[in-house]
């Protein structure tokens, strides 16, 4: 069995390893310079515990895996130029380092090597991975279309945000293992399982990442606590917020996601100020801890020993435990 | 045996009858208004010819093949926010008509409805397929990355011309080719002589396509005449005139190329002066009916009846000639 911490080396360096074509180059700079911004690998490392629940035998699933990482960072370069995003994970984006057709550009061939790598899948289950794969990248667009579409939207319920994050972040980490079980030579019934854990796990992911951006620190994420605020973004936080706030809570929420000129500073403060109030910190982590109670319940179900599934519960539980 | 107005049309319903998830409405409004514009579908079409050439069987290949219309409509999308171009065969653009975001949205999820399509091919065939298309669209992407540094080079020579168009538009049409011939079955001799067939149809295609920019006409061809002259495009009459003029009109060409605020009548007028004082005109028709007696030859190599072929040689030739 492998640990995650292997995993991840094996993606790092699959990714470090990929040929371009020498007449592409200045195509590819940008995209290797957006590989090598780092991350967690999360979705191919996934993608190989899954396969690894199954199989002692993952190198087969590397490379096609390793596209899964590819295509996952292809949306955050162009997802960066929709936002006018400047920097993440403390270094400039694609089209701020470059510009916004460079950016578009070379965000435009990333799903084509993901599909290269995915190629490299063995012919009798190609079909399956590459429409799971195709499925899931189409679901990340139409999530990212409500995402886009939800910032112009007065009022977004929390059902409404939880569809839109299963299809933006969900289906991905859903796909991610549920390909890796196809790998690991599961049966259909486990295969299908291991999507509804990662779609479990993709949930409890998101709500946490917008936890983190108030609740977390610069060190151990990467960025600027209260991006999310400062950018207007209507996330799990806010909209729970919104939600359960009384008028005056209400109005002063809506006013500082309106007005264009204030300090960001003081925009953090005021609204992680009624974020306290509201007891939206706990609240928040009560909803991604369901999410995660419900992904280790689909991976009690699969039929292989304890042993084998140790890594994966740990991956699962270490998202619940908030060292912050 | 189809011919190429019936195919034209199989195509065309295929397009609109793709079914698309009600929840993607936002997402996929500009991708059907995309491929509403219409156009000759000639990457289907050659495909399901080539087809036809080995097979009278058809079917399984048409919603497969749409998928090569609806990549090169990504690449209308995302090259016409690149260049800021407004209209396209007299319609808005997707990025004048909604927004920035939207078209690179919208066409982000274009290659993965290709794929949706193409991943309807029969496994026996399906990993030559996505191969194939998959090499072509990174070609794609790397021919539009050497357009895009064209526009800043001072000289761009004739065969780094060729190379780009080459990528940018020839090798997506060479893979249609060769993709029909798989899905009708052709032995791999056959199969790689289709796409020298294709690749050579591309380039003569392409340099067509330039020559229509100057000497077509408005209704033929479904945009201004000199568009490319007024946007400053390094096409093969530009690039031919720039090799061969004298020091004086070279600075005129230069001048005309670099200036921002003249009047685009004048402009077209003065660059097409020079152009016919070149020649340009019959030597360009000259190179492309050098690709088209190409395209021709490695047709005759391919073993069917001539009466086969009548409709492919028919379309071939019909490319050069200029009806205007």
């Amino acid at each position: 069995m492998y640990n995650q911490s292997a995993l991840k080396k094996i993606i790092d360096k699959a990714l470090v390893n990929l040929a371009y074509n020498a007449e592409a180059e200045k195509l590819m700079e940008p995209v290797r310079y957006v590989l090598s911004m780092g991350g967690k690998r999360i979705r191919p490392v996934l993608a190989l515990m899954t396969c690894n629940l199954f199989s002692d035998k993952i190198d087969d699933a590397v490379i096609p895996v390793t596209g899964l990482e590819i295509f996952h960072n292809f949306t955050l370069v162009h997802d960066d130029i929709m936002d006018q995003a400047l920097m993440r994970r403390n270094m400039q984006t694609v089209h701020s380092k470059w510009n916004v057709n460079q950016a578009i550009l070379s965000g435009d061939v990333m799903p084509f090597i993901s599909y290269e790598c995915l190629l490299q899948t063995p012919s009798q289950i190609l079909s399956p991975v590459l429409k799971t794969f195709t499925r899931a990248a189409m679901d990340v667009c139409i999530g990212q279309q409500m995402d886009m579409d939800f910032e112009k939207s007065a009022v977004v319920t929390q059902d409404e945000y939880l569809r839109m994050i299963e299809l933006k972040t969900a289906a991905l980490i859903a796909a991610s293992a549920k390909i890796g079980a196809i790998f690991g030579g599961a049966e259909e019934r486990e295969i299908e399982i291991l999507y509804e854990f990662g779609r479990n796990l993709g949930l409890a992911f998101q709500i946490q990442d917008d936890l983190l951006d108030v609740y977390g620190d610069v060190k151990t994420f990467g960025k600027i606590s209260g991006g999310d605020i400062v950018a207007d973004k209507k996330t799990f936080l806010f909209i729970k917020a919104m939600e359960i706030a009384n008028t005056e809570q209400r109005k002063i929420l809506k006013e500082q996601y309106t007005q264009q000129t204030q300090n960001a500073e003081d925009k953090i403060r005021i609204v992680t100020d009624i974020y306290n109030q509201l007891n939206i910190k706990s609240l928040t982590e009560n909803i991604a801890d369901d999410y995660i109670n419900a992904s280790l319940k689909f991976l009690e179900k699969v039929s292989v020993s304890q042993e084998r599934k140790e890594e994966l519960i740990q991956m699962t539980t270490s998202l619940a435990g908030r060292n912050h």
